[in-house]
């Protein structure tokens, strides 16, 4: 007999089938003597058709408080479907609000930190022998006002629960059946990795690969919450995503492909000391997030320097730059959105040399120009054209993988 | 400067422009300097819609704790917009769902009492000249519990914040501009009054003229709230509730109708005592809400029973009193739908003799037939063919209000 932890999407409780999909998954835990805490979102589009909502209201953006009391009515709808469903097929639930499950967060809505959880009310359900139904999400402040968690946030509410009842496992329910060398849809001989570990998960999701919500992964790790990405459709074991994997290591546990990539130049500075700080600086005052920095060789007496942003803070990023003409001399500030991120990850690269160059010669093979290279510890990331992207993740897929 | 409780019901706030509608009507309030606590129902559709999902997931009904999990998510919605127009209007504003706004009911589930409300986040909120917007309709009970107070509980919801804060008004806002002597879509000489008392209400809206949830007139008379029913849609006095009126009184203060009436028959009873006493019993047990009671006089060891029940109830009634044919030895037992009971009211009637005659006298210039009638202190009604209602409220309202 285990606690375990389930957390479902929205799409996974889109409609009433889907709903009773989920309830039977939950069911055949619970009736093997499990105790079953489920996480669920609001139904499919609901957050949307809210958001829009606010929007006909106000429609250059409604407060924050207002926001968090309206969008938690989405996952206050799916709870108590789900409950139903469960009840109807003959097993005993319960639904919970965020407040209900104990989550106490900080006030800052719309993006609020968890601060505890009081699992008392789930665990007086479980111990009725109920399966209980948390909505994932959202919070309470210390003013008893309710808060949100940001997108994403219910795989962190999930996280939370395991973590604070020292769940045996917190599964993750998507469309996919796991977590994959390259996103399967594009690259035929991408794979279905059994284990991987979190730092490779929180590489990979940073990349674009949004499996899993990255601050839920953060979670998971700080607490040794063992994860398992898993479909909702078929009944197969998904990946695990824990501190070490003991299976013998690949050289790299995945590729990925992010397309929101807008290169900034700015050329022609002027090469004194302190430029790069008063850059970054105003780009940080102007709430733009930088990606990847790179700053040329100086030559003649100026330099450039280069940067990605994703592509909707592009414009922000060049008005920022340019309003610095009278502390800053440069020739031009440009951004190129045409280009594309391709990374590997993997935690095997710490050791083994010869990774970096392994991935240049199969982009070589491919005739894919690389445009500029970026690396860490468990990471290269190339920007290239956006239009040989596809090609370029398949290329240094099949290179590595097989 | 007061205190005031305005209630909105779901088509007043049903769509943006509603919403800002609304919004206008408390800030002007506001802006005079008094107090505002706004309650508001789900939109428009909203409930129906939840109720619809509930039935996709269990046609024959989920259970009532899930059910007022999902319903309260339709108020938590419109509070949260109204809330919105009312800080993009330029006014503070906090909403607050029916727990955080103090509300604790017991545990029916459905169909919930309050037992008390502890106002002092209310209080607080209007402390700091703020706006309050409260989910009408909605409670917790001792478990943590949501909970709903039935249809219409969002007048109940504003009678009770009125009576727990001393409001000095509580003004409930419907699609009509206050309280006629006739529905006045019908009877073209109906006349708006400008005060009625708590029971003359109480027995127009049992007779069917469904402005006031009877509930809430029952508490506002309890505990002294003063009610205004009043047009959200033309700026207006509408019609004051109170226990006294103070002007000229009306001999009778409204003529309504009602169609749905089934008039159930039992025919040839055995005219031996406690024979009422069975069929009321087991009907009781069935849980049939009896209106009128008609007896009539024993004639050849015979007698016939006649009463109302709304039309749903009329084939649960007939079953009932057919599964007693081993207990009770009767003729027949028969449902007639295709009557109306048409009625008046006024407290005037207590010290005004004629009144019934006067209104028989208007039936017959009419060439109407009565079937049945009966009385109370305040009120007379009389049952007849269902063709015949409209003319017969024309008819009587013409005779008593010029």
């Amino acid at each position: 007999m285990a606690l375990m932890v389930k957390k479902f999407g929205g799409s996974s409780v889109a409609n009433a089938e889907r709903v009773f999909n989920v309830a039977n998954i939950i069911i055949e835990d619970y009736k093997k003597g499990n105790d079953v805490v489920v996480v669920v979102s609001a139904q499919g589009d609901t957050t949307d058709d809210l958001i829009a909502k606010a929007k006909e209201i106000n429609p250059s953006g409604a407060s924050k408080r207002e926001m968090d009391m309206l969008l938690c009515a989405g996952e206050q709808i799916s709870i108590a479907l789900l409950a139903m469903a469960i009840e109807k097929l003959g097993c005993p639930a319960t639904s919970l609000l965020g407040w209900q499950a104990g989550f106490q967060t900080n006030s800052t809505h719309s993006l609020a930190r968890i601060k505890r959880i009081d699992p008392e009310r789930i665990r007086n359900e479980l111990d009725k022998r109920r399966i209980v139904v948390v909505a994932g999400f959202q919070g309470l402040n210390k003013h008893d006002d309710l808060t949100t968690l940001g997108r994403g946030g219910s795989d962190t509410s999930a996280v939370a629960i395991a973590a604070s009842m020292h769940a045996d496992l917190c599964q993750i329910y998507t469309d996919v059946d796991g977590v994959y060398t390259a996103d399967p849809r594009k690259v035929p001989k991408a794979k279905k990795m059994d284990q991987i570990t979190y730092s490779e998960m929180l590489e990979l999701a940073s990349l674009g690969a949004q499996v899993l919500n990255n601050r839920s992964v953060e979670m998971a790790k700080k607490y040794g919450v063992q994860l398992e990405v898993l479909s909702s459709l078929e009944a197969k074991p998904g990946t695990i995503v824990k501190e070490k994997v003991t299976m013998e290591k690949m050289l790299i546990s995945g590729v990925a492909k992010d397309n929101n990539v807008s290169r900034i130049a700015i050329v022609g500075l002027d090469d004194t000391p302190g430029v790069a700080f008063k850059i970054f600086n105003k780009l940080a005052q102007a709430k733009v997030n930088i990606d990847i920095i790179l700053q040329s060789v100086g030559r003649d007496g100026t330099k450039d320097i280069t940067f990605t942003v994703t592509e909707d803070q592009a414009q922000e990023a060049v008005e920022a730059i340019e309003a610095m003409r009278d502390v800053l001399t440069f020739k031009s500030v440009s951004a190129d959105n045409s280009i594309s991120k391709v990374s590997i990850v993997g935690a095997g690269m710490e050791t083994h040399p010869g990774v970096a160059s392994k991935m240049f010669e199969a982009l070589s093979d491919a005739n894919i120009n690389i445009q500029n290279i970026s690396t860490s510890e468990i990471k290269i990331s190339v920007l290239i054209d956006e239009k040989d992207a596809d090609r370029a993740v398949i290329a240094v897929h099949d290179k590595f993988i097989d």
